[in-house]
């Protein structure tokens, strides 16, 4: 993968891609040479990078890392958690067990990060506002994403990202909007709805929303599958007490289906 | 899990399922005991019984045996098949591989078999014909799922679905339904779409329909997966001259994010 | 992909297989036109086609069958079942979830079809006999793969599976030592042992083991991701007066840690 | 999951964890409150509280975010970023794409940190010396995990690690173990060797190896996703003159197996 101009005709390869080129020795991430990153970026720099093309001018990356500390775990009371300990026991590689966790972050459970900031960012550029978008979800009785909690009322992960971002002054129409939403409804806007707005606001497509909550949980994930590898019997078994069966009652094959 | 009558308080119990129960030395698929299902059934039975609840009165087991027949492989043409591959060649675990594959089976590549279904489903529910559904679809200029295909103009696949399913008796509305809507766009119903039909004319909902074509595609998946394993090198490394790189070009990160 | 003779130089395509050629309107399977397959074939006949190059002789298909029939749930009981309803709970397409509890089926859980017929086939080509080969597992302290399960003595599924084996003359060498270590340690051949003693005697490479368990547990994972989607709440919330946490106390975040 | 001190017993429980704890509006990680991890930590040091238990004394946090800048991206020439583009262009989730290259970061595929880890980590323990190693491994004609790269004879990416490591005196008796053995066999210790060295020295148990791999990679894993859903036309199909069949030639089924 040599580098190679813009403008290079690719009608004769079968992958292109923008994001990083690989030769001996050299290893460029959005043209920046990877030593170089890892000299004077964090993390969070290089995931803002990798998204938007440019570094940061601001304190964005700062509250990238702020949202990956936010999100690195929810304990088993997150069913991807469950299903990669029970993958983990079940005798896997690390990486799998992450994998079938990481496939669990899905439209109830992570997702609505992808869909608020889908919602803010239609909404921003289009010109609605709070009260009419909470009128049109309403008449079609769906629920807005991003909004409430069913454990947390005061989401300490929320609370502090919207002050953080409003403080590094990262906050703008899109996070605005969140929260008049979140006000219309009476909600708070939760952990999800406050990084939909934080990441709309920095100019992030909604099409890496999910991705926001994928890189951190990623370390809870691994770490779960780690410790049920390593403090934990093979094969995770149900107490049989702990399942109802109400299907049908045990039963002959009918003469017509016997061999 | 023991086996209890339907209408017990499930309230206590974290897992309930009416698919299948297990006590020491017995299992019970829908109420039939395993072996009494091994003795008399065939695999594409079994499959009717677990989706539907009950044995098949007729050809049902066996039009299902031909439609998985018709789709262990599609080799390296399915991209499924290809990330089954690339991630066998990476040193993982024969299941691994294919579970990877299988993520793969998405709404472009099998999906139609679930979209076309639900479509037959609602429209022979709602009494809505091929002149108008074909209609609505263009006004929203969507493509109808289950027709025409980008290799096969006359697909041996569904061309002996079709036939068969006639031949015993087991087509119906929904069948005739995805016929007229080919024929109203002059497209081929494809091999999802004639799936779509025969399943759906047996009375197995639509939120079943990818996996008619997950369980024959593991063959396939697992097969390619130990080919690579087995007579490739590790790492499946592709050639340089097959990649364009057209993001920016090698550049110096700016003074203002040096450390 | 053209049909091409054996032998033909492959240095310039970046994919080569065996298994299967797809031209406009012909698909191939080993060389059988799939529509042909369709008509003649049963799925298990595919599947040994598949994995061993020609259709059976013998009644290998019909066995296949029965081995897919008794391996397509376990119930709850299975970690890779927990692991797809989890994960379908979360809201993920179905193919998603499925390939979540596949992962899962891992050295624990299953994955003692590969391991026994290695043994098997390692042991039988090598003329070491059930004695030696307790003796050397018993030294390195090891359990041999196959033998015994925690909930079935008498598990209906093996016993069927050796019994219909001789009964259709499949029975050889490998599941022959597979009983003969099973007498020697005073335990059951397990069902996955029962299946990699017969699919050995078919001939069939050890690779391929865990496969004759991936495909019919397909059918469980797809019922029981449907069976959550359609029957239970989305995301799965565990009680909390299920879970224990036995890390450190709440704790303020040390001086020296403090920004 | 309330908070419980240390020694409780958890015997009626089905699931326990030191990891994290969650009640109202509280979010424990290893006894600390999430929001006061985001005021003072970045995600390096709380990665490093995760699998260690308590907070970095030293730079061990930055070195961290050092590894993760390192591996975020090394374009599609990892099997693991063609997998997932190949899923993600069959209409699948963001994170079912990402999951399904995760899966693929196997033993030849950023699993050295794993097996490198575990070399130093027991050798280390143990008393070994390089010469004693590199000697076992000759006779066993086995490879050294974590040394040598088929493209980078001089690592950008190890050599800045290991340069920081020494400046930050976070190197000890595994990296210099690491580098020994690399000298013993005249090539380079490789990134993953250096990981694995520096995240040894840190007291880091080897299990978690592949996390310090699948962490940052899970970026590019997103990125390439993205690329491919946005940019690229759905299902990616190779040019059919990119695949040789090598298989049997077109054939009718046998006499024997027609019905």
């Amino acid at each position: 993968m040599h580098l190679e101009p813009r403008g290079t005709d690719v009608s004769n390869t079968f992958w292109r891609t923008s994001l990083s080129s690989v030769e001996e020795n050299k290893i460029l991430i959005r043209g920046y040479r990877v030593q170089d990153l890892m000299e004077n970026c964090s993390f969070g720099d290089v995931v803002y990078l990798t998204f938007k093309g440019e570094l940061p001018k601001g304190q964005e990356g700062k509250i990238l890392e702020m949202i990956f500390v936010s999100s690195t775990d929810h304990s088993v009371l997150a069913p991807s958690i469950d299903a990669a300990r029970f993958v983990a026991s079940a005798g896997t590689p690390l990486q799998a067990a992450v994998a079938a966790g990481v496939i669990g972050l899905g439209e109830h459970h992570g997702g609505a990060i992808e869909q608020c900031a889908k919602l803010l960012q239609e909404c921003v550029t289009g010109g609605r506002g709070a009260g009419e978008i909470v009128r049109s979800y309403k008449e079609r009785k769906q629920r807005i994403p991003g909004m409430g909690h069913p454990i947390h009322t005061h989401d300490p992960r929320s609370l502090k990202l919207m002050a953080k971002a409003r403080e590094w002054k990262l906050a703008g129409p899109h996070l605005d909007l969140g929260e008049a939403i979140a006000a219309e409804l009476k909600l708070p806007l939760n952990v999800d709805g406050a990084i939909a707005g934080i990441t709309s606001d920095m100019g992030i497509p909604w099409h890496y929303g999910k991705a926001f909550f994928i890189i951190p949980r990623v370390v809870g994930l691994a770490a779960h599958a780690v410790e049920e590898i390593t403090r934990e019997r093979p094969f995770r078994a149900l107490p049989m007490n702990d399942v109802t069966y109400d299907g049908p009652p045990e039963r002959d094959v009918p003469k017509g289906n016997q061999r």
